[in-house]
C-alpha cells in the first residue's frame, strides 16, 4: 500500500502543510495540489461539494503529490467509509466533543476487529494498492476536531481513544462556542489559551497537532507555536482575495 | 431589456475591469463575480468549462453585479448562439483573422435583418427581460480577438465591420504568431508595438479596445496606455500564485 | 446582510406564495423563481436532487426576486448546515414530532449561543452579504413540518420552542398519519379539523402557518383560511399536467 | 431493431404529436414523455442541454413510450452523429437552407454507402437493439428545418434530396428571415403563407410535415392544416406559464 | 403499479440474477442491465455514486428489464426513502445488526400504517404507475443485510420481523466480523457455516435469501446451495479482469 | 516537461497497448488505466462522453501509468485544442481523407510556427509540467484515423505531412467505406488487405502504425503483424460480454 507521507513527516517531526479545497471542481483541486502542500483536504462540510465531486476531486489530487483527506459533513460513519472508499487518506471529522465521539469516528475509519468500517475499498486500491486491506488500518489518518465548549473539557479522554492519530482545531468554531467572534488567530484571551492547551496536550501524548489558519503567515506562526498540520487560508478566500486585489490594482 | 452596463462604461469613457473565468465551477464563478469586477468571461476556449457548467456559471454571474461574457472555442456559429441563448451578454471571439471572420462573428450576435442569429433566447430572457428581442442587438457585446499574424494584418478591415463592438488582444497568441514566446506584457519590440497599433487604430474608429493582462498591475498599465477593458489575470493562475505563495510563507 | 424578505411579508400580514421545485434543474428553478414567488424551496426530501444540484440551484434562485428556501431530506443537522451554507435563507423540516425535535431543529439553524451551527457560510455570504454573521441568527427562516400524529398531539409544545418561526402542513403525511389517503384539500373530516388547528395555534402564537396545496386555486383558499405561507403545487406535477394537457388539445 | 413508431403513424396517418425538451432534466424529460407523446425532442441548439445531460435524457425517454429525437445545435455531422450513437431515433435539423445542407444533413444519418455516417452505436444498439446496423438507414428519421428565406426558396429542391424524411418548420426564425417578428402562428401575411406552401409541398411528395406550435390549441389547428408532426410548445415556456398562474391564482 | 418481477420469480423458486453496479455511470447500468439480468443493484454504500448519478442510473435500468435496486450507504431512513421515491424498487440495506435495526428498515420502506414512509413517490409513479401508494408497500422488496458478527446473533430475531422480505449476505464483512479475511466464498470453516447457517434459516421461514459472488461460476455454486438472490460479482471487478485480461493476451 | 513514454515505446520497437474509453465515468477510466495499458484512449466520437467528463476522465487516467489520449468528434480544431489544453497527450483524429485534412489535424496541434494551435495549456502543464511550451510540439502524438475510400486512396500524400506521427486503423468504418459489414478482423479480401497496406506504408515511412481490436486475441495478432499501437476492444463492450457471460454462468 502506498504509505500515508503524512505519518513520515510527523515521525520526522517537519510540519505538514494541508491545502483546504472548498471549491467543487476537480480542476481547481488539481491545480492547488500542485503547489507544494503535503495535504489537501476537500471539504464535505462548508465547502460547496457533493459526492460525486467529491470523487472527482479525489481523483484530481491523487494525480499530484499531495495526500488525498476529506472533511465529512459530521460524525456519520456511513458518509466517512463512503470517502475512505474513495480514496480518502485520511479523516478530519468536525465536532469531536467526547470519547465517545472520538471512539465513533476511529471505528468508522478501521477494519474490525479495530473498528467496524466496512469493506468495499473501491477507489482506494487503486490509489493505495492491491494490499489495500493488510495496511489500511495503519495508513489511514485520523483527525478529530476540537472546536466545541464539551469537546474542550473533554480533551484528555478524547486524546487517550485508542486509534485517533491527532486532532485538528477549528478556532472560529471553538471562538463561537466560547462566546466570542469567529477569529482564526486571536491574540490572547481565552481563546487564544484554549488552543494552546490542545496543542500542548497533543502534544504531550505524541499525537499529530493540527489546526485552520487563515493564510500563510499565521500558518507560519503556528508551526513555530509548535502545531505539526498546518491549513494556510481556504482555497475560496485566497481566491476572492487574490481576485479582489487584482480589481484593485487595475483600477488604480 | 436590462442594458448591458459595459455599453454606458465605454460611453463614460470609464475603464470596464474583466475577471477571467477559467476554473469549471460555478461557486468560484460567483465568488469571483463579487469581487468588483464590472465584467465577467466564462473562458470556454482555454477553460476547463463544458457547456452544462458555463450555463450554471452564467446562472451564478448573473446574481452578480457583474456582467456575463463568453469566450467561445472559436468562430462556431452555432455555439455563439447557444452561449447568448444562455445569457452571456457578449462575446469574446478568439482568432478571428478576416474582415469576413468578424463579419460572421457579428452576424452569428444579431438578428435578422442585422445578422443570422436563430431565435430562442432560453436563459437570455430570464436575464434580460420580456423584451429581450427588442434589444438584443443593441446591447449583446460583441469583441474579435486580434491575435494572428493575419489578424493584425487585415486589423482596418476589420474594424470596419459593421455591428462589430471592439477587439480584445490576446497578447500570447499574437507573440506566438510573430515568431516570440507567449508573453503577456513585452516591454519593447515587434509584439509590444503590434498590441499599441491594435489599440491606437480600435480607438480612432470609437471601438472598444480589450485585451488580456497578467494581474492587476499590468491592467493598471494597459488601462494608462488608453485600453477600455482589461482583464487582471485568470481565475487558475492567480489561485495558484496564492496557493503557492500561502504553502511558501507557511514553510518560512 | 440582505433582509430576509420573508419575515417583511409576514410582518406587514401578506400571503407568501412559495414556489416548490423537485425537478433538478438550475434552469427550471430559475425560470419558475422569475414568474412572482416571494419564495422558491428546493426540495431535497422527495425532489430528485442532490446535493451538487442543489448548490445550482441556490445560485439560480439567487437571480431571481424569491427567497431561496429548502427542505433537507429529514432532521440531520449535518444536512441543514450543508444548505444554510449554501445560500439558503431558510428551511422546511419535514417529520417534526416532537418539542425536542424542533429545538434539534432550531439548534442546527442558529450559531452559538443561539444554537450550534458551525461557522463557514461559504455561499451564504456571497448572497447574504459580508455581515452574514451578525445577522443570520435573526434572518434565517426555520420551519417545522406537522404531518406526523405525534406532531400534532405535540403541536403546542413545538410551537413553544424558542428561535421556531413558524410551521408549514404537510397534508399528504398527515392525512396517511391519521389513517386517510393522501390529500392535500380534504374538505372536512379529521384531516381537514387537523390542518385548521396547526393554522389557529400557529396563528395565536404569533408565528408563520405554511401549508403545500394542490395548485393555485386550493392555495388562493388557503390563504383566505388564514395560512400565511402558501405553496400553490409543484413544478413536476404543474409541468407533467400543462403537458398532458397540451397532448390531449392537440389531439382533439 | 425496435421500429420507428412515428414511420407507422405517418403510414397510417395519424397525427404524430412531439414533446419539445429544453430543461436540462432527465427528471423532467422523464415525466413529460410519459404524458401521451408520440416522440419527444431534445433540444441541443435552443436547450439548455450540453451532451452529458442530452445523453441522460435520452436514457430518460428510452423508458417510455415516446420516441427520443434530437435537435442538434447546427448542421454539424460529428455532432448529429454523436446524438444517433447516443440512441436519438432521429434529428431535427436547424437551418437547412439549400440541397447541399440537406444532402449533408441525411448523409450524417445514413451508414455508407447511403451516406457517411461513421460505425460506433454506443448507447443505440442498447436501445435500439443488436440488429442496429441492418435497420438503422431506415428507422433514423431526417427532418429538416425550413426557416430561412433560401430555405424556402429551395425548397423543392429539398424535398428532392434523397433520403429525407421530412421537414420541420421553425416558424419564429422564418418570420424573422422574412422581416416580421418572431410569431409561431401568424393568422395571415406571408409567413402564414410561407408555411402552408411548406406544408402543401411537403406533402405532395410524400414526405413528414412538422411545425412547431404555440401550446396545444395550436397544435391542433396546425393537424388540421394537415402537418402530420406538431410540437404542443416546449417544456420551458408550459412551465413557466402554469407556474405563473398558479401564483396569480394564489393571490386572488 | 408494474410488479416487481422479483417477487414472481421467488414465488415461482427461481433463480434471481443480480447485477451489482459500483461505476457511477447511468449508460455502464444500462449497458449492463440488458445483459440478462433480473435485478440491477446500484451500490450507494462501497459504489463511486451519488445521488444524483444514482437517480440518473435509476432511469437507465429503467429502461431494461432489470427490476432497480438500491444499497442504501446505510441504515439511514431518510437517505432510503430517497431511494425509493427516485424509483427503486427494492432496498437491500447494509448491517442489519438487530431486529430494532430491520424494524426501522422495514418502516422506512412502507407508508403508514405499515410504516413511516413519507409521501412523495416523484419518479416512482413514473416507473410504477399511476396506482403506486395502492400497491408500493406490496412490491417494494425489503432486505437485510447480515454482515456482523451482532447480525448473525440475532438472525432469527431478524427474520421475524414483519415486512421484512428477505435476507442478503455480505460475505466479506462478515468475515472481517468473525476474524477472517475478506472471502465472498470461504471453502469451509465458520465464516461458510455461517452463511449457510443464515441461508437455511432463511428459507425456513420463507424468505427471499441473496448473497453476494465473486463471479457467475460462484453464483451458480450458490444457487446450488439453494440462494434465490444471487450477485455474480461487481462491475468495476469485473471491468478490471475483463481490462487485464485482454491486456496480457494483447501483449502474449 | 513529463516525455510522452509512448514516443520511447515506439523508438524501443515495443508495442503500445491503448486502453479504449467510452463509458463515461472518471471512475472506470482509472480501474482501467491502472491494468497494465501504455495508453488510454478518451472516445469523444462514439463514446457517451461529454466534454466535462471528458476532463474528469483525463485526470483520472493522470493518476495512473497509462499516457491520457483522446479520440475527438472528428476534425475540429477548436475541439483539439480544448482536449490538450485539458492534458490529453495526443489525438486520434477519426475519418482523415486527405493530406490536407492531415495537415490541418498537425497544425491544430502544435503550436506556432509549426502549426496554429491556440496558447493555454490549462490541464497541460499541470500534467505535463511547467515548460509545457517547450516540449508540446515534440511531445504530443498526433495519429490520423484511416477508415475511408478516399483515405486509404491518399496514404501516401497523409503519410507525407509533415508532423503526423502516425496513423490509426479504423477497421469498422474502413470497411463499410469499401462495402462490407463492420468487421475489425476480416481473414482475407480487399478490407484485410487494405488494412495491411496501410501498416506496410507507414511502417515503411517510420511512423506509428495503429489499429483497433476486437479484444486481446486480436491484439495479439495485430501486433503479430506489426502494428505498433493496438486496442484490445473498448470498455463498454468488454464489460457488456463480462457481464453476459457471468449471468450465464450464474444460471448454468
Ligand atoms: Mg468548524
Ligand atoms: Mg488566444
Ligand atoms: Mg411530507
Ligand atoms: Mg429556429
Ligand atoms: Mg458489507
Ligand atoms: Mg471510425
Amino acid at each position: 500500500m502506498r504509505p500515508n507521507a503524512l505519518r513520515r513527516l510527523k515521525a520526522e517531526d517537519k510540519p505538514i502543510v494541508n491545502a483546504w479545497l472548498s471549491i467543487g471542481a476537480a480542476y481547481a483541486a488539481e491545480a492547488i495540489a500542485h503547489q507544494g502542500f503535503d495535504a489537501a483536504t476537500i471539504d464535505c462540510q462548508h465547502g460547496m461539494i457533493g459526492f460525486d465531486t467529491a470523487i472527482a476531486m479525489l481523483q484530481a489530487v491523487s494525480s499530484t503529490p499531495a495526500i488525498p483527506l476529506v472533511r465529512p459533513s459530521g460524525l456519520n460513519a456511513a458518509e466517512i467509509m463512503r470517502f475512505l472508499d474513495a480514496g480518502s487518506y485520511g479523516i478530519i471529522c468536525p465536532m469531536i466533543s467526547t470519547a465517545e465521539d472520538a471512539a465513533r469516528l476511529v471505528a468508522a475509519c478501521r477494519y474490525p476487529p479495530a473498528g467496524d468500517r466496512s469493506f468495499g475499498p473501491a477507489r482506494g486500491m487503486l490509489y493505495g494498492g492491491a494490499d489495500y486491506l493488510d495496511h489500511a488500518n495503519d495508513e489511514i489518518l485520523v483527525l478529530a476536531m476540537i472546536e466545541t465548549r464539551q469537546g474542550l473539557a473533554n480533551l484528555d479522554a478524547i486524546l487517550a481513544v485508542e486509534g485517533l492519530d491527532g486532532i485538528y482545531v477549528g478556532p472560529n468554531d471553538l471562538g463561537l462556542a466560547l462566546g466570542h467572534r469567529p477569529l482564526n488567530e486571536p491574540e490572547s484571551g481565552p481563546v487564544a489559551e484554549a488552543i494552546e492547551l490542545v496543542r500542548a496536550r497533543t502534544d504531550e501524548v505524541g499525537l499529530i497537532s493540527g489546526i485552520f489558519c487563515s493564510n500563510g503567515e499565521a500558518a507560519s506562526m503556528r508551526i513555530a507555536q509548535g502545531f505539526d498540520l498546518v491549513t494556510p487560508g481556504n482555497d475560496a478566500a485566497l481566491l476572492r482575495v487574490a481576485m479582489a486585489s487584482a480589481v484593485k490594482q487595475a483600477r488604480q
